[in-house]
């Protein structure tokens, strides 16, 4: 909820239109161990989003049901197909990417920002992450596109992509493994580039690690590195930058 | 060397105004074991900068020697006091900030940006990541401001600056030992937020790792991070989110 | 078990109240691979609790059986799910506590300190260990309240709690991610603070190691801190604290 | 400065007195990168220490000299040799611990609390850590004595020592390589446990970790654990325990 | 099979009461993938064991029926629950352990060594290793008893067992969370130690790298360690230092 | 696909042997996520091969099938027994070796190299991965030998296989545990030596980060490594060497 | 001092030879710091070593003093060349090993035990921790002879001192690197084998920990490990098995 | 020595020219606490090296006395400017090169190979590793060139020296920070890639740990990879795989 939804709000109230107590639901949303942010959109400019892997399906389950009496805006990440299979059949009227473990419902069109995103992988194995990016692009009103299996050991399928991604005015760059993704980027392109390293992998790369230390040492100046798998984290970053414009 | 700097140049040459000798100089820089990068500023807006942590204050000494007879702009990082000792005897006319470890030889002022910068601080110790920070924040042509020993120990401090961050394009957090200001400055404000893990610590802070992961694991969505007691790293990339504007 | 209630059952047994072999069986509890420590609570106030992770489930049926069958007070934590289905089952009367992990038979209630806890979450996934420590502090006569989800992130809904924390004579602070909450608590409250970092999380933080670390570094001084998901210990420190007043 | 003090302070302004200005300068305390955090007696009871081990010797001589000049209470800790040699003279008037490694000017005693501890170490080489907590519980008004070298490879030193420690009221515990002795204190006594560990070590002692994780692992339930070498932080925790009283 | 058993062998060969052909079943073992060390009893005083946890239930079942058929002694460790059910099934001559997840055949029954061995264990969750342990030396021939939960959390039931364990020749110990038992076991008797880190546990003792640094920075000296749950190889080292005499 | 078949393949083109959307289909093969370095044979000189890890058994379908209809070679490695159950009875005439966890459908024999390649594993346990290294060499055209079970603790059987070793002119060398078969090879024989660490084991050899810093670690020189379990990349390693004879 | 020696002490004192205080200086020594163990030759047969690495030089001197004024046999280990330095001009009379980093002085010479002990190196750069181990065992009255040099990059030298390392009852083995010497050896001995890794190395071997690891998966079962330059633990470890025979 | 010079030796031994007491000289070199492997030469095809960075300056000073009296082509790695000062002092026929830290005397120059290495570098700072792996490649017989300071942040330097790069028939690459050279090498030629991490970095870089791991985890299929700085092992790996042609 940001301040001209805010005000609307408050302004059915004053007309009679809205009860304070239907209101008062929409603005604080807090009970036996959830402590809903109501103020994260005015402060920030984007909502609290529900992250689900913490939080048992029962839970989800719960917090979702307060959103959508409540006609608000939800998005939900971190979704594995256990919960998915058990949500989905009770809220049916929701999106669901399972891909991507995200499932949303926009009462409201989020407000477009100027600027848009490129969402890089390096390989195959790193779509689950991307598209977490992508859908939280999606519901942050940031037109974006995917450019997936690009990575640095076939550099001319890096280079076939160069122009559209030069067009982008924030880069997000998803790779397991070496992370090596990100330097080339960040070597080629000025923009700002945000590293999202996935936890893909066997050996030394298991568990993201190594793609995160490497992203860290990059020798490419500038770029950024969020959590390991933190595709939603990545987006919010892009949104910080573009919605100042 | 950015595009409009490389147009004046060979105009100057084709004028007669510059020897093709001393054009190459300036625009190729390459030796025994260095091999400049000199194309950086065409492609990402920004000149290479030399990192002095990994080079012998010889090394430095002919890299500086080269920039300083083709009249280039020079910035360097990570010089300790035993370099700056060297280094600050040969070439007086450059300026030094010993606190930050750089030395810089600005032949043309920087492009002035649009847009500003906060760079803060945890702690007392956290200074010489945040000027290193601002240092390079200068010679890009960035205004910023540096705020310091604010830490969440005692958050009044903290709060006696918001009005003046808030009004920041871009905030930069300086923090070692928990790491944990960047969480709350990323809760409070909407701008992008790099964070830079500080090295100084003792017991599980040493070497800034503990900061590090907590930046990482910040519970404030879209703090970006880049590697520890990079303030270089976290300037350029205002630089790229500005730059763009 | 305590001194007064030692003394209590040995002047049962000198009256003949109590047969010496029934006495024997309150007094000792040790077979194949058990060996119970029944001086805890003489030694240390507090008597032993069985720690269910390390056993199996028909290791914890007998152990509870023997209390129950000695009239002893009895409580287990560590329960997974599938313990607690096995041993619900078989002693119904027995108070469970699924979402904590624990059970517990209290054949007497315990004496009440005076001191009272706090016990905070960070986050809604915090919440099976701060119900560990809860239920520890119910069985060791400490009164208590939760203040669940108010973290960081949103230093309001800390802020607005701040009165009721302020009261309380210890304050336990659980949380995962980057464990930054018990800085703003021990930086803001003169009391005892007791921080848990949880296991939730993933990427860096995974495990908890993450906001342990943070924890340990903590700019607040006088923070301590025990083992990952150690609800229980926390409670007990607690206990340590409060039972010499 | 505790209320009293601020009290005492505002009514030597409010009758002539004390210059307001002068009052200014035990208020506030301000500068290039330095920023008091003045009201941490008010808020916490004990006011703030200076941490040399992130400072020059400089950035500690000037933040000593406004102490002294405004006749603050001041202590420092984490000098090493280099800086003692240079602050010791400048501050003649200082009192000095160099084994502690700290430096301190009482213009005003403490309050001396109810309630008293006892500081064990492991071996001898722990007596630096051990010092620093002994140092930092006199400026806090905590009458202690210290117990050296009584680790477990020789349990009856311990033993020994058993009746003197369990008169008192506080138990902090410094032990470096297995870290052992907290287990067997905090399983023998019933008061608080605050075990600090102690770096001094070779191979996998070294550093601390083996004796934190150790601690952090105890089997005695409710001991709690601060940063490796944080003597100054366990005798804040002991202050915090014991201020309650 | 040691050299006197080799010579039985080969008597029976030249007396024509043995087949060359099953003389050779006997002394060489080896097939796809698996290659017998046969001479290891003639080398080191101890046959070959078969490792379970690397290998498929198929694997161990064609070990096994080799060595069955072949009437030789067969001991195979590390055995969960599902190769258990499997090879049981097949194999029910043979004797199971499961809660030490072992199986064995013994033709022969093993010579017994002078000296005796004790197995202790901290905690009740260090059973399963120590079972291990006690059934590798039952089929090493070494005498030996298992004092179980007798960790230093409650030294009086250490204390308990001084005398017994004082009287025997090597001692085994096995310990996780903190891993303190063999320090104090190595501070008080002469013996051999043995130490065994097991990896039950949880926060930072999980795995058993807490018990296993603990036990390598023992300040009792002269106290040795194995793997992390290597009941096996502890007693093997026992065989090693009883055998010579 | 290498240059002669890319030559072969264009004349068909041209002669009308071959429409032109059937070319295109076996020199491009990329869609939603997947995008195939089809020069890799022609820069590299082996063909891109699946790695079944990562990706959902439909993906690896998806995959698979493309190359079936466009009769290309086929390899896919990283299956587990759950994909391979799936995607054996779809595509039935795909060979399959379930211990190596492989897929292969070879249209065209590989050329063969000259040069031929022993693989070596210490233990049963490494057969997995010397089969995935063996199944490569097999599609790359290289004649090989496995020699199993001949690890350090029994020298004799590693001897017994020193003749036929040393008639190899590549030695792949798979060990877990402590790694130390390559060192021993290394010393002995003067080709090419490529370690890879197996993540068979438990305690501090689980997952192969032992082996694997043991064998970085080779007094033996000029031993290479390839990461834990990455019998692909060893072969490939092979190939990289045997080629350019 | 071992019980026969401490009856010798008491019927000195009966028979007036010796004064009560003179005796009460031989067995008791503590002061600020220092809590000799002196009843661990009575308890464990073998006396407290001063371990110097985590103490100053003046601690070591005056406890130095304080044998030597009571003419007790005194050893101590880990001096480093500055602390040897110190010690060696004030005490001449002592003996000092500077390649082992060891002084002492034996106002009585050891019991000589029944047993023997090899001393084995796998480089020249272990020598000083060897040399730690021989120094111990001399104190210790066990006969030893030094092995080095002999690693498995060259197995044959091994092989030339087998039948010398064979009739030895105890083997003590120092290796850095990748540690594998100790495997070759358990596989080839039956003795009691003690491992003792070593720090000197680089990149991955820094520190000793490749070693520790690799020794502790030891594919030759039974063979133990002590701390990381351990050599005097390895020693006591040899003292335990020999003193039992 | 290989075995024509063994032969030549022989030779001159049966006809008179070489005493028997000098040929010993040649063949053997063992001393205290040294074991030279002189066979290594025959067995591998290349000598043995001295590794000069665990040994003291003492120590290589008789070494190297002893191969000049001998005749014997010697070669000394790791020495630090310290070891360099002295033994230059000692040794001045001897070549050095000191930004490698080595140290050679050719008696015979070494037998060319078939075959040539590129030895490549990522930045400047990793020039004194790819220095040491081009002085051994001199001394084994390898010819070979330097090309540095091409890393990954700007490709087109690599593009520039692609040609010279394929034209070699090993390829060494030399890298610090992410260590991604080696993945954009591995995926552009078809030679053997032995990759090298440095030790060059600060922050997650230090000490080349993140180098070797992104190293290990390429995704260009075949890179081998040797220890952190280990240039000495990359040039004998090359020597490996060229020797045999």
């Amino acid at each position: 909820m940001n301040r001209d939804e805010l005000l609307e709000l408050l302004e059915a109230v004053s007309k009679g239109e809205l009860k304070p107590d239907d209101a008062a639901g929409k603005l604080s949303m807090s009970w036996d161990g959830f402590n809903g942010d109501m103020g994260r959109g005015l402060r920030l400019g984007f909502d609290e989003v529900i992250f689900g892997r913490g939080k048992t399906k029962e839970q989800i389950e719960q917090i979702a049901g307060e959103y959508l009496s409540n006609e608000l805006n939800f998005f939900c990440t971190g979704l594995d197909d256990q919960k998915y299979a058990y949500l989905s059949g009770i809220y049916p009227q929701f999106e669901y990417n399972p891909l991507a473990g995200t499932m949303r419902y926009m009462k409201k069109e989020p407000v477009k920002l100027n600027g848009t995103a490129a969402v890089i992988t390096a390989g195959t194995s790193d779509m689950k992450v991307a598209l977490e990016a992508a859908e939280t692009l999606e519901i942050l009103g940031i037109e974006h596109e995917i450019y997936s299996d690009i990575g640095v050991a076939g550099l001319h399928r890096f280079v076939n992509r160069a122009e559209q991604i030069r067009a982008k005015d924030v880069i997000i760059v998803v790779a397991g493994m070496e992370g090596a993704l990100p330097s080339v980027v960040g070597g080629s392109f000025p923009q700002p580039v945000i590293a999202v390293p996935s936890s893909v992998g066997y050996g030394v790369s298991k568990g993201g690690f190594t793609a995160l230390l490497g992203m860290l040492s990059s020798c490419a100046p500038g770029v950024t590195v969020v959590n390991i798998d933190n595709g939603y984290g990545a987006a919010v970053a892009a949104f910080r930058i573009l919605n100042g414009r």
